[in-house]
């Protein structure tokens, strides 16, 4: 089969070299050119050492963009719109990993980000790029823009509950805990390792930036009072979305397994976990490194009239590069899952 | 001074080494007998690392316990209530570190721990051992029963605005993340390293037993809706609990500061902690490793009308031995700090 | 292409788990049976949580077993040998992942493990399990010896320099670090999760096994004075051998580097690795989780008189169920990177 | 007793803020000035959070210093040597925690450091900071040069053996295992947390500079072929060094014994450790994280030829500021272990 071109812009960032990694596996993908400013004209295996010998690509300077079928766009937030007409003319399809052009409302980047969008006239443009819930749009959209990977953990493990109608009663808490490559690949102060070792760092206490996300995906109110507190722990991937949901009594487990079996049963990339013994009763990500899967696991809390749900994923793969290619399986008609087959580790 | 002569049963475990070691460093305090049934005729430095050559004891069988004037038990819950005739026979003042006379309330055992309790008429006779919450009784209690660790960092957390009646109203959302000495000294599958490093594991989604401390500490009603959930981390020690709690309109930051300051302004050991900058904003367990101190934040989420009140401790310390030692230093008339001077180590 | 069945012995282990992760996606392998004395009737996935959903496969009891075209044994050491009739009577080939045939004396099994070995006459007919150096033996050997962790990773280190002559003069020290997951899945007092936490623990000061395999392997005189050290170190997964080698004066690294490019230049899991910057420039594991790669760099470190050479791999991997698959790979004439090209994740 | 005057200069660092920690619970000193010139009028609360509320000084600039009694240098290497005029002005006794006074030799500067020294002259006036070693020197000191944290881990590893004379031999070999907290306070791409954690790295394969203190104190030749290896581990703090020692044949363990007994047998803060069973048979860093101990064991390979010497030690305590403050006990007439009596936590 003929191989499509891939241009990987930001090439030099974890989610970048992660997407680089997949793609180079991929039988009907050939990456011809990544980017990066600051490494330009050096190999690709300087910087992501695991694919030393794997891939014999040197980073090029954005500039240097040629002509291509897919681009992938892993630059940081705000650096992708204001050049998004360049990234166009270059390639039919585009994934946008960044946060802009997530929110279909210009003014939510107002409030949420600070920030006014320099295009606002293409947010509509692009498919919100989780593939569970635009799966079909996906299939024919030029433009994608990938999830924020907390907020893909949230809206995966609510969105059965959302399109029941359980969520729009105020009360919701989400506790995040997530690992140190969110941060992604700059040093800092807070990423020095003597300091970010064994830390349990409230990251954000109220006010996380994917909230948006999860309140445009989940379908609530726009101002519903989301309640998202993300906590920084000692891994460098993984996430974990604690969600403590409200629910009206009378409700059981067996009510939310129908609910929950019906939307995902068949999803290639979602377990529903709950096990009676051992030590991985609910969804942990730690089984999920490099693969695509988000697990997701609950418990019925009778006495405290609320339902705990639980999702898992690497917020690298699911939460970014692997999300980003499923949407490019579906865009270009591929089997979704090709390349995306790595089951996890165990034990790490 | 004349030294107090302390006997500590149940010394092989972690919560009683701890013990040990601060015991062995207080001036007015001397060791004179430790119990393990499974130790005994060891010195305690082959079960206690730390301790080799700073401690010539050797564990000896709980029966062939001698009179001494401070006994702490540090046995596995259910153990203590059974002999506690024994104990109180052989010193006049005792601290219990188990759950056995936690509660107030016979019936409570059954709800929480399913388990009828050997000796409720003695459950009002323990003194409740959080110092700040019960200090004066501690100062003419002779027997007090220390607090869980996480029922303590949820209770100091939580207190002044308990005591200010803000927490009654439903909502109110406790999201624990603790280490693995929580679970004490027995190995067993889910402690193995594979499988507990790098864990994000849902160790209970709801109906932590602790929850039967946070409701009779803080005031609530019995069948307080409750929503407690305990993720474990990879860590050692430390416990984070991030409270989430349902705040009326109108409340300010700076009410909330005058009803913390109100409440712990003067305490030796706990510290309001809110920095505008750097990575140590909100409490944080690593930095209190050791140390007896519990360190209190929040933040005030207006759009999610609540508020998040964070608190971190040493679940072996202020969570266990540290606190129990800070109620015998008030049982005994001592100053309250005396051996609990350690601060905590930077970086770790 | 025709599928072979393949059957694991000893599949709830931390080596089996891994094998029967790669086996199932191996195009060329159908897992027809597993087995587990301990978990016989359980699904795979209740012991090995990433597989879940992905096979369904129950283990039975080594009893159970019927004819197949490949067994991997998988059993703790000192099980396969006394059984060995029994499972060559179920399989035309065998890769057995024990010690029970990696040495080829039987005096050597006495000296080095203090065990009389029941069937001395067989230990001529398995092919020692590193395909770098047996590649064309194995093409055509019904039973293949899968070698050791540590000891792969020290022979793949040293092996050039041992076919060049320059390992004979003593002095040569081996220290290797490893990770906890070489212990297996058996869970106790050492692997408990407190205690191993950020341990730097001398394993093995002095006498470790499969310096048995290392002195056959490297063609080193029987009584050489062969000094390896094992630590372990805060890994789950990976080995890292740093190995002190006396040389002569006058060596060059450009000597070295034609020794080892000669030796491994075109081996597919082999690199060698040497950057002039970055964080990378010497070999690590922790990029090869999950890789069946190896990678080894030197130094020369004139003023000490000797080569540093250093080699990293996964201990599970390479180290143990790939390198399995790698040889069963070559026995039947499959291309020998067949289901084993993952390439590593970055970051870890 | 009237207090000491002391100023850190350099506070803002790790071992500055370790050694401000000691000196604030130490009953004989008071630290009246600390400098940081980036984080000048800042609390020290903002730079090391586990001194909030015990600590009111603030970070001043050093050209601020006032004459004091006791000057604590904690500069980066090579910015004490040339302003150690304005400090001796300053403080009648000085202890320097940097490299610039260590050596004995101007030449060894240039050879090990590449740097020529700017005060040759000045280079015999400090003693050199192991107080075992040196104590008597230090009673009578103005100035003191405070040891390498690899150098004192290997020091006290070998020098029973060197006075006995068994070190002269070549052969030695030296693998020292090192946590993060080595590499300062300062954040870069090599100690950036996704980067860093679960390393094994090759930090130094040869030529560690503290291998001119090894040679200076152990008495070796100048020219002695010094074999000295360095990783980095997944550890904040701690150093494991593993020395493999040649020797005769005919030594036994019980000679062994004999010598490091008579070395250290009443040494406060040195430790001998060799148990038969149990986690900690051999040193081990994390039980000594926060105390000034060095524990040192070791085990004979009769086969070999070698003794393996295996010392722990934390790198900010025993190795920086705990071993500065034991130096400047004895400087000033103090007991040696006040204000050094942490033992250390277990488990961590």
């Amino acid at each position: 089969m003929a191989e499509l071109r891939v241009g990987i812009v930001g090439a030099s960032g974890y989610g970048g070299g992660e997407l680089l990694r997949l793609c180079l596996a991929h039988p009907q993908l050939e990456v011809t050119q990544v980017t990066s400013e600051r490494f330009r004209g050096r190999g690709v295996g300087t910087v992501h050492p695991n694919l030393r010998r794997r891939c014999a690509l040197e980073f090029r300077a954005a500039a240097d963009l040629r002509p291509c079928d897919l681009l992938f766009l892993c630059l940081p937030h705000g650096e992708s719109s204001p050049r998004i007409d360049e990234f166009r003319a270059l390639a039919p399809r585009i994934v946008d990993l960044s946060a802009d052009f997530r929110l279909r409302s210009a003014a939510d980047y107002v409030s949420w980000y600070g920030w006014h969008h320099p295009r606002p006239e293409l947010l509509g443009s692009f498919v919100y790029g989780i593939p569970e819930l635009h799966r079909e749009a996906m299939r024919t959209a030029p433009w994608i823009s990938s999830a924020g990977c907390n907020a893909t953990a949230v809206i995966l493990a609510l969105w059965p509950l959302a399109r029941a109608g359980m969520l729009g009663a105020p009360g919701l808490v989400i506790d995040l805990k997530v690992g140190s490559s969110e941060g992604g690949r700059s040093a800092g102060a807070a990423s020095h390792h003597p300091e970010r070792s064994h830390c349990l760092r409230t990251y954000k206490a109220s006010g996380h930036r994917h909230g948006a996300e999860m309140i445009q995906e989940l379908g609530l109110a726009e101002d519903y009072p989301l309640r998202v507190t993300v906590t920084a722990v000692e891994l460098v991937r993984g996430i974990l979305a604690t969600c403590h949901v409200p629910v009206p009594p009378g409700l059981t487990e067996r009510d939310i397994w129908r609910l929950y079996r019906a939307a995902y049963g068949d999803e290639p990339f979602l377990r529903l976990v709950r096990e009676r013994e051992g030590n991985y009763r609910f969804p942990e990500p730690k089984i999920l490194w490099g693969s695509n899967g988000c697990d997701i696991g609950f418990e019925l809390d009778a006495r405290g009239g609320r339902l705990v749900v639980i999702s898992a994923l690497d917020n690298l793969m699911k939460g970014a590069a692997g999300q980003a290619l499923q949407a490019a399986n579906l865009q270009h008609g591929f089997s979704e899952t090709t390349g995306l087959d790595f089951f996890g580790l165990h034990p790490v």
